[in-house]
């Protein structure tokens, strides 16, 4: 995915993920530095129930495959620390 | 969870997520510096069904509770990069 475009979809993300991916809440996991695969996959894994979650599910939804291409791309470009 | 008991349980981890879950396999995601919350969650999904998938199902089986938030507490522990 494109991490530049991927920036201007994160506003939501960011809201529970922290900036940069760099999450305060310990149940929001940190987004910051993982693989691009992995974040893409896990996202798919929402968008197709394969992982239940109320909070992510809708989040998902709003998104096409390349949007959600490009937010794995974004998060995955941020410093881990 | 006990990070220190924690190292003692994490070789068959590692062997995926690499050592100190700084993983070089891109659909394996890097577990080093996660929230402690997030990981033990995430791994009581896995034992619960709430996630499938078939390489975790049979490594989260292995570990009772305690262990489990053990491991969460070894990763959780370690420097992101």
């Amino acid at each position: 995915g494109d991490p530049e475009r991927g920036a201007g979809l994160v506003a939501s993300c960011v809201a529970c993920h922290g900036p940069g991916g760099r999450s305060s809440m310990p149940r929001y996991p940190n987004l910051a530095g993982q693989h691009e695969a992995y974040l893409l996959s896990a996202l798919e894994a929402y968008r197709d129930g394969d992982r239940e979650d109320p909070e992510m599910a809708p989040q998902v939804m709003r998104f096409d495959d390349q949007e959600l291409a490009d937010i794995a791309a974004y998060f995955a470009e941020q410093d881990c620390d």
